[in-house]
């Protein structure tokens, strides 16, 4: 397993608050899951899942690039309003 | 196969475009690929791939959230300036 595995407690809590903020804009735009997953090119399942901040139960999302710069093209967001700030410390320990 | 995988050409281009980015701000900041790669979590192979933009030859390359934000960290750059604007777009046809 890769050392720096992005299953630590300060990047679960972070995609959570990322997934808070994919609800938000998507509410804002007053846009569907299921509109927003197709439109980026994903299942609805696996949109939910990003909204959640989790790929499976207890296991934190971690969503591709391409992918997230899909929905926030569909979202017409910038990746900084869907990234807060501060981020996590994702350097290596 | 997902409808939207990250095999077509714009996303292709542009994620070599990115793979450039990374190592022009790797070399500004006078780190090695090894060291980047380190900090970051990852191994160096791995790294290597992200700054050539392919996975695997011919496959584009398609980074991790976690990944592009660790990266970033480490080089001590927002991601607008590994991103490259235009994005191609990434919505579903």
């Amino acid at each position: 397993m890769p050392r720096n595995t992005p299953i630590d407690e300060p990047w679960s809590a972070y995609i959570k608050e990322v997934g808070l903020n994919l609800q938000r804009l998507r509410i804002s735009k007053g846009l569907s899951q299921e509109r927003t997953a197709y439109d980026a090119g994903l299942s609805r399942y696996t949109y939910q899942k990003f909204e959640k901040g989790e790929s499976m139960p207890g296991t934190p999302a971690n969503p591709s690039l391409h992918n997230i710069m899909a929905i926030a093209q569909v979202l017409e967001a910038d990746l900084e309003e869907i990234l807060p700030r501060p981020w996590p410390d994702l350097h290596a320990r």
